[in-house]
């Protein structure tokens, strides 16, 4: 039985137990909102049994965000990948997916299976591919196996590209950028030199048996996201959207706990648009979207150009939201590529909580601002997002202005310095304030 | 005759038609959004006469970014900031903004006056303040010296706190965190000990005299906006808003251009009525916000918090975006802080500007993600907002993985390398999506 099954005959599972008290809802309404599909747990029965923290990602929720590690076949050795999986967790990342398309792919996995407790996702495709000379090669039933291989391992959700039809590829011709998912543009290319339909639509059903027995979660990947301005919203993205809502359907029927992949990259105006055309579309199921990219200017910088983008979708409603590092485009991350991606989404994410005024989601933003109006500049750090650097800013601009400091400043330390300098003590209006508070209250 | 009585007029001027030419519109629009006060041109006489390529603020243009400059007490030599000035110019900022209140601020203004061509901006309370033991010995007639000397300089725009009144000071104290706009603040206090009105409101006349003379543009200060999102949207800054209303008709009766300044700190849900609201409150006068801020609990990153929210301001009609850097709130800004806050607010204007469907806003994105479907690298980077870490990050990401790419690439250059490090060779959706491509164009 999975979450959604034992939810819809009206069990309230320890999990959904669990997940009610870290939101900060009723337990009844998140076994309500996986019952009705609007809320998934990634939480595969091996995983959980190896030990896994829970999480709901749903529209009732927290907005969740996901950190994509893995090597490729030019970069990336195991010790390496499993470094960035800890910096992403230790950043607030809520789930991880390994996406490793080199070497030793099946032992890197295990690895993080066993090291996280954070729900883990793949694409499965990339193991077949990895394995097979050419993806031309792949038999149906031989990526049925990857499949059970990766859910025995405790993979909790799967990234399939089972919504792009034959019917699709005229469409994805006309594009700018053609197809520019990784699995979308394997599936179409077997699809092309077999003159066959999908063979994971094809074998929907069958899938479903499998991610049902661990109840691993679908998340149906977006083979036709659109990879730039030009191609957003085109009748390939929605087409593909379409059959998607189909499979949620089916999946449910199936039994199976259901997610769907969002773009990529879409222009500010029509963000909304989109979160609203999948809600409907795909019932309900959980938006998990990449990005989106808000525009195709700055690589480099394209942890912020898709993090505007992930604040607006997740404040329109999207579920998750996957992050993308600074060298999007241009390489794979380094370290210091996803601490800077994950800070950029848990802002996104944090911003869209608080404007869908989810349970206390202000409260730290509240704190940090009480802090910064009394100049208790310890806790300011401590409840930032990132709390080294936060300090390590203010000490070297306070480092670079030592002398002029000297002569208006009381060097005892950190904690009794009411300003920055930014201003200094003559500009600060937090300083400034509080007198003309006091100036007001001893005239009463 | 200010732009703002020009065009009233009926006359387009010399600057009305370099701005049409540079935004692609036509020179009647831009007269006749000048008349109704819907676009301002920051040009100074005296400036104008020095060098200033001038540049329209306003709903019809493109998304104009500021970046503010200048030492305070604490920190920042001449050298220093005038480096600063350049960095941000040659990154992309349309106006700089003054703001030193530390040594020798008379000539420092002087030199970016005369060494920059784009529009000026300072906060003339700012020299008062320094010049004077203490605001509370200010004389209102001193304050008209200062903007004169200042105007007489060449500033382009001038930041006046004149819409905080006696009335507001209550409605601020029920705030979390007061004032904390430095002029807000300093007005506040001389209003406190004075028990008078606000001496800029009182002598509003005055000053749109001294600035019509020069052609100065008003940018009304918001005194009031909130700093932390629990204070957004509150009755003191709708308070102050409805006087800057009214101070909007009272300046283009006595002839001035008026642009109006906003928030600061708002949560994103609400931004768009924040926008709404000041265009119909102050009548259509350009809208120059201050990111905002969308949450207060990533301090280090400020440039990104405030990069969300200033990307929907302009989104919803504002016409011009004061950067925010990722040293906010924690000291004055290096250089490579002006550059972070830079690049995150060109994304920001741009995104806003091919949302709103700007003429050609699209093309560099269109240009760029072509260059990206023909694995042009060179072409990529140089359509970049930052072409040198773009080829960093590209050329630092195959360093790294060289040992591995020497079997598997050509390693003729950049040129002919048809992926990147983030997904090898046999990953690349580009170039799988090109073979589909291929495959299916053969079978026609």
């Amino acid at each position: 039985m999975t979450q959604y099954l034992k939810a819809k005959a009206g069990e309230i599972t320890p999990e959904m137990m669990t997940i009610a008290k870290n939101e900060q809802l009723s337990a009844e309404l998140v076994r309500n909102e996986v019952a009705a599909g609007r809320m998934v747990i990634p939480a595969n029965k091996v995983h959980l049994q190896k030990g896994l923290d829970v999480i709901g990602i749903g529209i009732a929720a927290r907005t969740k965000i996901n950190a994509n590690l893995g090597n490729s076949a030019l970069s990336g050795d195991a010790a390496n990948e499993l470094e960035k999986v800890n910096v992403a967790i230790q950043y607030g990342a809520d789930t991880v997916m390994d996406l490793s398309t080199g070497v030793e792919i099946n032992e890197l996995r295990r690895r993080v299976i066993d090291g996280v407790r954070v729900p883990v996702g793949t694409v499965p495709l990339y193991q077949m591919c990895e394995e097979l000379d050419d993806i031309a090669d792949m038999k149906p039933r031989d990526f049925l196996d990857v499949v059970e291989k990766q859910a025995k391992q405790g993979v909790d959700y799967m990234t399939i590209h089972c919504g792009l039809l034959q019917r699709h590829l005229p469409l994805a011709d006309k594009r700018l950028l053609g197809i520019v998912s990784r699995g979308g543009s394997l599936t179409a290319k077997w699809m092309a030199i077999h003159k066959k339909e999908n063979p994971f639509y094809e074998r929907f059903e069958d899938l479903c048996e499998i991610l049902r027995e661990y109840d691993v979660t679908w998340s149906i990947g977006d083979g036709l996201r659109p990879g730039c301005l030009a191609d957003a919203s085109d009748a390939a993205q929605f087409g593909e959207l379409d059959v998607m809502g189909e499979l949620t359907l089916r999946g449910w029927a199936k039994g199976t706990q259901v997610m769907i992949e969002g773009p990529g990259h879409v222009p500010m105006d029509q963000i909304q648009m989109n979160i609203e055309r999948q809600i409907q579309v795909c019932h309900g199921a959980p938006f998990y979207v990449l990005g989106p990219v808000v525009t195709d200017i700055a690589p480099g910088y394209d942890h912020f150009t898709s993090g505007i983008g992930a604040a607006m979708a997740a404040m329109y409603g999207a579920a998750m939201l996957c992050y993308v590092t600074p060298k999007e485009h241009l390489g794979l991350p380094n370290l210091e590529d996803v601490k800077q991606g994950v800070i950029a989404y848990k802002i996104a994410a944090h911003a869209a909580d608080v404007a869908r005024k989810r349970p206390c989601a202000r409260d730290r933003d509240d704190a940090i601002s009480r802090a910064r109006g009394r100049f208790d500049w310890r806790e300011q750090f401590r409840l930032s997002l990132d709390p080294q650097t936060a300090e390590r800013y203010y000490r070297e601009s306070r480092q670079t202005s030592q002398d002029q400091a000297a002569q208006c400043v009381n060097n005892a330390g950190l904690e009794t310095e009411q300003f920055c300098t930014m201003c200094g003590p003559k500009f600060c209006a937090m300083r400034i304030s509080a007198e003309v508070r006091k100036l007001r209250n001893e005239e009463k």
